[in-house]
C-alpha cells in the first residue's frame, strides 16, 4: 500500500489524516508536539481565560483506533526528492509514496528575528500563548510592588503590536482580564488603570477581509473596553521595553506581537518556490511544481486561485478544506484519475472582542456586537465539541467563561519570582542589584 | 492595627489568612508563586490526569474580596528577629507585629541533592509536576521511536523510589496510564509492557500512619496493577538511568523521587532549631522557642505534641487545623491572653491507588478497595468544591477521569522534540549525535 507521510497535526494535516482512514494506504504523521491546537482560542490561554488543555488535545488520542496511521514525535529538516524520503532531526528517515507538508506558519519579525524578537513576544505554539500569560501575569505583579510611579506605569503598559484579528482578539482580552477579571486583585494599583495600545501600520483594523464599516464597529467595540487604538503608525523598531515610530515612540514593559506570520523554516528547505510570506507557492492542486506526489496545504502553503489575485489566506477553514481535498486528491491519484482544482469555499470570517463583543461578516452578511459574538460563540463551540467531544468540559468552560472567573490565570515557570524583579528593574532601567541572595537550585 | 506577615499560601498560610478576614489586623501574604495549590492531587497532574489549572487556584482570586489583606508575590529570604522585619529576595522588607512561617516542605535527597536530584525528579510544586508528566510521556515517545529492544526497555522502565502515601499514589496512577489511558495510543510498542518498579526501604509499604494489614491490601492492589514492589531496598546511588542498590542496580529512564522532604531552605535561615528532616522544632502553641510573636506551621514547622514521641506528619488537614489555630493564638495574644496548645484532630488518613482502589484507615476503622477508593472520591470532591467552588468543572473532571480520557496529557516546553533524542540517546549511552542540523531560535 502506498505510504502517505504527513508533516503537521494541524487542521490541515490532522483532517488530511482522518479523512485516509480505512483508505488503503498507510499514514505517518510527524509532529515536533504531541498534541494538536486548536489555535483560535490561542489568545484566550495568552489571556488566561482558558487553560491549556482546554484547546489542545494530544495527536495520538484523535488517531488512536485508526489502525493504518502512525504518529511521530519528531521535527522534519528536510526532504530527498529523488529518492522521496523524509529527513527527521535524529537522522531518520521515511520513505514517502506521498508527501504532504502541512507544517504550519511562524511569527515573522520582517527579518528582525533576533532583535525585536528577544523585546516582543509571538503568538503561535502552545509555549509562546503560556508564555505571554506569564509575562503579562507577571506585570501586574510587579508594578503592585513597584513604589516608582513612573516604573508602575511604565509596567502596566501593553503594546499589541498588529491590527488583524489576532491583534484585535489579543487586545480585547487583556482589556477585558485588567478591568473585569483582575479588578479586584490588587491593593496597590488598580488593575484597570492598565494601559493598552493597539498597533497597526496601516490605515484600518482587520483590514483583511472585513468590510470598511466592520472596521470602524470594531474599533468602536474596543475603544468602548479602555483599548487605545493607533491607526498608520508603522513600527520603525523595537528595543527592551520600547516601541519605535517615524516619530514618537511608546514605553512598554509588555510588547506583544502579532503583525505577521511566515511559513516555518521547513519551506525554505525544500527549494520550492515561496512567496513574499515565506510560504510554499503550490498548483491549483495543492501539489509543489515538478513534484505531483508533494503537496503542501494550511498556512505553510500560497495557493492563488485561478483568476484571483490574492492567496488564500491562513485560516482553519482553508486548511480543513485543503485537508479533505488533498486526501481525495491522492485517492484519485491512487486510481490514475486527475483530480479537480482545490475550490475554497468560503463561510465567512469572524473576530471577537472580549465576550460580549464581535463582528462577522460571510458573504454579504455584516454583523457586529452582540449578536455576532453569539455567531462567535455558537461556532466555536461546536467546533470546540467535534474536537475534544466534551461536553461537560464545555458547561464547565463556558461556566467559567460567563462569570469571569479565571482559574487559568497561573503563573508556572522555574522562580517566576524571580523574573518579577528582572522585569521591574527593566522598566526602572536599573541594573539589576538583586544578585543571588541565596545559592541557587536547593529548594 | 498590628501587622501578621505570613509566608507562604498553602493550607496553613491560606487557611490562616482566611480566618483573620474581617478582623482587627492587617495581613501580608508573601507567596513565590501566584497560585495555591491543592497539594494531595499534585500527582495526578503529574501523571497527565488532571491539569495544573484543576488543582491550582489564585491566591488573589482567594483573598479578593478580603480588604484588610494584601498579597506580594516575592521570595522570602530572611528574618531579621530583632527588629521585627522580613526580607524579601529584592531587598524590601516588611516590618511584622506577627510572623507566620508556612513555607513549607521542598524534596529531600539526605544530602545527595545535587547528585541524586541530577537524576532523579522530585514533586513539590507545579512546576515539578509538570516536568514530571513531560518527562514520563516522553519515555513513550522515546520508545515508540526506538528500534534497539534493550534500549526501549530501558526507556519503558519507570522507578518511583519511595513507599509511602505519594510513592504509592504515584505508581498507580503511572500504571493506569501505561495500562488503560495509552493502551491503543502507540504502534510500534505495547505501552502495558512499561515496567513500573515501586522501591522502598522499609520493610512494608505505608510505614507511617496505616496498620501492617491495609499495607499488605496496598502492596496486593498495586501488584493487580501490574506494578512491582519492591520491599526492604534501600537506595546506595543513583545514577544518569540507573539506581544502585547494595548488591543489585535497577536501570530505567525515568527516576521518580516521592521518599523524602524538609523543610524549605527558609527553615535553616531563620536560625531556630530543626529536626532531622529539617523542619523547625516549634513549641505547643506553634511559636519559635524564645518568640512569641513568630509562629511556624504546616509542612515547615515539627511540633511533637506533649506525651508523644512523633512530631505531627505532614498532612494537610495537620496544616489547616494548625491555619486556624495559629489565627485564633494571635487574636487571643491581641487581647493578653495566653492560648492553649495546639491540639491535632486526627480523622484519618488515606492513599489512592489508581481509580477504583485505595485504603483509609481512622481510628480503628480499616477499609480498603472500592470502599476506601469512594471515601477518597467524596472528600476530595468536597474539598475540591469548597478550594474551588466550581460544581461543573468538577463535573467536567469527573467526567474525564471516569472515563480515562486524559487531554490533560500534554508535553509543553520548547522543544521537547529535541529532548526526545537525547532521552534515547542517554537510554543507550550513545553520545548524541544530532548535533543542531538546523541553526536555532528561528522557529
Amino acid at each position: 500500500m502506498p505510504h502517505v507521510v504527513v508533516i503537521g497535526g494541524g487542521f490541515a494535516g490532522l483532517t488530511l489524516c482522518q479523512r485516509l482512514a480505512k483508505r488503503p494506504v498507510w499514514v505517518t504523521l510527524v509532529d515536533r508536539s504531541n498534541h494538536h491546537l486548536f489555535q483560535p482560542l490561542l489568545y484566550q490561554v495568552a489571556m488566561a481565560g482558558l487553560s491549556p488543555a482546554d484547546i489542545a488535545i494530544p495527536i495520538r488520542a484523535v488517531l488512536r483506533r485508526q489502525t493504518n496511521t502512525r504518529v511521530v514525535m519528531a521535527e522534519a529538516v528536510g526532504v530527498e526528492f529523488k529518492t522521496r524520503r523524509l529527513v527527521l532531526h535524529d537522522g531518520e528517515q521515511l520513505a514517502y509514496d506521498y508527501l504532504v507538508v502541512a507544517a504550519g506558519a511562524s511569527t515573522n519579525f520582517f527579518g528582525h528575528e533576533s532583535s525585536w524578537g528577544a523585546h516582543a513576544l509571538g503568538m503561535k505554539s502552545l509555549e509562546d500563548a503560556i508564555e505571554m500569560r506569564r509575562r503579562v501575569l507577571l506585570a501586574f505583579e510587579a508594578a503592585e510592588r513597584e513604589p516608582d510611579p513612573e516604573v508602575r506605569r511604565k509596567l502596566l503598559t501593553f503594546v499589541v503590536i498588529g491590527g488583524g484579528p489576532t491583534g484585535v482578539e489579543v487586545a480585547g482580552a487583556l482589556a477585558e482580564l485588567a478591568r473585569f477579571v483582575l479588578a479586584d486583585d490588587f491593593r496597590s494599583i488598580h488593575p484597570s488603570d492598565a494601559r493598552i495600545v493597539l498597533i497597526e501600520a496601516g490605515p484600518r483594523l482587520l483590514a483583511g477581509g472585513f468590510s470598511e464599516k466592520l472596521s470602524r464597529l470594531a474599533q468602536a467595540q474596543l475603544v468602548e473596553l479602555g483599548v487605545e487604538v493607533w491607526l498608520g503608525a508603522p513600527v520603525r523598531d523595537i528595543s527592551e521595553g520600547c516601541v519605535h515610530f517615524d516619530a514618537d515612540q511608546l514605553e512598554a514593559s509588555t510588547i506583544l506581537w502579532t503583525a505577521g506570520v511566515h511559513g516555518r523554516r521547513l519551506a525554505r528547505l525544500l527549494g520550492a518556490e515561496l512567496d513574499r510570506a515565506g510560504r510554499i507557492v503550490v498548483n491549483q492542486d495543492c501539489s509543489l511544481p515538478g513534484h505531483p506526489e508533494v503537496f503542501a496545504i494550511g498556512d505553510i502553503a500560497s495557493l492563488t486561485p485561478q483568476g484571483q489575485d490574492q492567496p488564500l489566506p491562513g485560516l482553519a477553514p482553508v486548511a480543513m478544506q485543503q485537508g479533505r481535498y488533498v486526501a481525495r486528491a491522492i485517492l484519485a491519484r491512487m486510481r490514475g484519475e486527475t483530480p479537480r482544482p482545490f475550490h475554497y469555499v468560503d463561510k465567512g470570517i469572524m473576530a471577537t472582542i472580549g465576550r460580549s463583543r464581535a463582528v462577522a461578516q460571510s458573504g454579504r452578511l455584516e454583523l457586529s456586537g452582540f449578536v455576532a459574538w453569539l455567531m462567535w460563540l455558537v461556532v466555536h463551540i461546536w467546533y470546540l465539541i467535534t474536537f475534544r467531544n466534551r461536553l461537560l468540559v464545555l458547561f464547565g468552560w463556558f461556566y467559567n467563561y460567563a462569570l469571569y472567573r479565571r482559574g487559568a490565570r497561573l503563573i508556572t515557570g522555574e522562580r517566576s519570582w524571580r523574573s518579577l524583579s528582572t522585569l521591574a528593574d527593566e522598566a526602572a532601567g536599573r541594573v539589576g542589584v538583586h544578585g543571588e541572595p541565596l545559592p541557587p537550585n536547593t529548594d
